[in-house]
């Protein structure tokens, strides 16, 4: 009968802990902190587009009329008039079906994707993602061991027949993972027929989506095809945000489950935080509640579709002949092939050193990733700094591209 | 090969959704929301103790000083002042190993609570608790699918013989979850000697502990004894919260977990919803980084000590022979055992019925319940309510007492 020595740990872990690792994209935003980095790397919105003095104002107006209620705790669905709001806003975007009763509020839309995981997902079974899809959303439901099941898609989205082909390669789907709008990484719109197609493959195959929206107001060219949950309102969930139209640190987000998963969502989100914060709610309610996302979106738009123009020609100008891009309709990134040879990861060194970060793309696969894909983000560099950091990128993948091929050559 | 009819959902839930179920209190609440029900149901802080007035002053200031970081997205781990300020208190409170970086920031302290149970919880795996322990720990730990190994507790906290017991009976437990300080329910405080012995029998055992502490703060006549996590910096996870001394609506508290612990349940965080908001952990900052929890702490304790003496009063007065209790030194709760013969359970309606709201025992047992017991919090009502409301409650047992009585004599 020894007491444990110090270094002995009495901790002994989930089997799911050995799955929960640093995000690469953290790891790698780390080394672009360093001074003189152009960063293309960050997923963020752009600062001085949040309204500060809409938030000033909306602050003021909930501490003065209802500080009690703003600062007690409160229901876990959340702030019934935001959800009333949501819903409403919802509905006039075409998702008809959409009742407030359905709005649960979560902590930023990332807590919906922890919480539908938690709802749907066993050890062992299938969850369906895009190629490549959103890297916070296999973080989300790695810690719940799903096998993740990668459908091929093209510029469009996932492919209609690599979902029909589910019930047979990933028997047990419990859902797919899907991004419609101005997809993050690639920046992809799917359009109004693949909409269609896809839906109509899923029913057939039994699969339900899971539809993830934080980029569909950030339209630049068109607005986009009505959201796949109207669509298919008892085989869709849908999430939304305000992070990318008001600003990520109020942590608010939404997600609009079919009747017969919303109680287990609802307690699953008790269990998690008990609510999303009530200050943060109304605040956020009586910043939108007159209309002011319609004349503040706008002016995100524009500024978004400039930084875009810009990125675009930047590329046209730097990068080397057979590297690949296409020129997104809105949210944030360009996703961007390089030349046969080149790896992103490798470059990405090299490339700080030049004064410029990106994203690699492996870490948004799932499975057999694109070695040579990365991902460069347009809204936080002035317009000048965007044509410099291009350059800089440009240089660093023609220098490759020569090194590569002097060792070909022997 | 037909499509699926709109009544057959293609959602298929996960094997712990089963598990998810309304919380019994919440049930209860919606009960005692009836128009002149005085409640003493409710672990709801009293609102008129949130200090609105600095609140409005340190939003002001974060909005006009830092209005761009505050709303932009931000660390996983916290807010990296406040984690020092959080560090440095912990440190002045006995606890002196504690590092900023161990310091995480999290979603109210029910979000620890989730987090601890994603890293360290196996589907069949034992997590011990305290008899009877806090339900919203039964809740936040059961979507993981643990065995709930009920530790024997008396009037001072857990048994150190039954933590001794634990490897043989529940053995590969991989917590102990336990509330020292005016536990919730019971409103227990453990003293010096059984924390020691405490300590000594879960490091014999090879039993971390779970050591929630949200109402530390909250004492009346002594302080508590230091922190179990001082005692056994490797073996104890200590989870803080800024709901009872602030304001809940914030939803801000904390985990500092042993450096083998901690990156997993930083991993575990980023996962669940990136992070805590920062304009809620920015004004959390400001408002006490220069000693103002020094000055409102004791308008708390005072105010809620007085409220506690009128219950303690109206409870001697009121309620009949057989009834136990005992006078909580803090915290919101006294937890009351019904004369034998009585279920506090079939008592609610009744009481109800006559005015008063309570919270029976039974939900708060892992493992069987004493049907005797209830949970009232003297912390939201005036004194004159209190005063009512525990004569309605004398009255209602009083009169199924003598109910009882002339049943059993035929």
């Amino acid at each position: 009968m020894s007491e444990p020595t110090p270094s002995s740990s009495p901790w002994r872990m989930a089997r799911r802990a050995a799955r929960l690792n640093p995000s690469v994209i953290r790891e790698i935003l780390k080394l672009t902190e360093q001074p003189g980095v152009l960063s293309l790397a960050g997923g963020l919105p752009a600062p001085d587009s949040f309204p500060v003095e809409a938030m000033r104002e909306a602050t003021t107006r909930v501490l003065a009329e209802q500080p009690q209620a703003a600062l007690q705790y409160a229901a876990s669905e959340g702030y019934g008039p935001l959800r009333e709001w949501v819903a409403a806003r919802l509905q006039a975007q075409g998702m008809k079906h959409v009742k407030a009763e359905q709005v649960l509020m979560t902590t930023g839309s990332q807590q919906g994707l922890d919480l539908v995981a938690k709802v749907m997902v066993d050890a062992g079974a299938p969850v369906a993602v895009e190629t490549p899809t959103y890297l916070g959303a296999l973080q989300a439901f790695t810690p719940f061991e799903p096998i993740f099941a990668g459908v091929a898609s093209d510029g469009e989205g996932a492919l209609p027949e690599a979902i029909a082909r589910l019930p047979h390669d990933a028997p047990g789907t419990r859902f797919m993972y899907v991004l419609p709008n101005f997809q993050n990484p690639t920046g992809r719109l799917m359009p109004e027929a693949r909409r269609q197609a896809v839906i109509a493959a899923a029913r057939q195959a039994g699969v339900p989506l899971l539809e993830d929206n934080p980029y569909g107001d950030l339209w630049f060219d068109e607005e986009p095809p009505t959201a796949l949950a109207a669509r298919w309102p008892e085989g869709v969930t849908y999430m939304g945000s305000f992070s990318k139209v008001l600003a990520p640190g109020l942590r608010l987000g939404y997600v609009v489950a079919p009747p017969d998963l919303a109680p287990k969502l609802l307690q699953a989100k008790q269990a998690a935080d008990l609510h999303t914060p009530g200050f943060n709610q109304r605040i956020v309610y009586e910043v939108v509640k007159d209309g002011f996302l319609d004349r503040h979106i706008p002016t995100i738009r524009s500024r978004y579709k400039a930084q875009r123009d810009v990125m675009a020609e930047a590329l046209q100008r730097e990068m080397p002949a057979g590297t690949e891009w296409t020129k997104p309709g809105g949210g944030m990134f360009f996703w961007v092939r390089l030349p046969a040879g080149c790896r992103a990861l490798d470059l990405l060194p090299q490339a700080v050193a030049e004064g410029v970060a990106f994203v690699p793309g492996e870490p948004f696969y799932a499975q057999q990733p694109d070695p040579r894909t990365l991902r460069l983000s347009y809204v936080t560099l002035t317009p000048d700094e965007i044509r410099q950091a291009v350059a800089a990128l440009g240089r660093v993948v023609r220098r490759q591209l020569e090194d590569t091929l002097q060792k070909g050559t022997p």
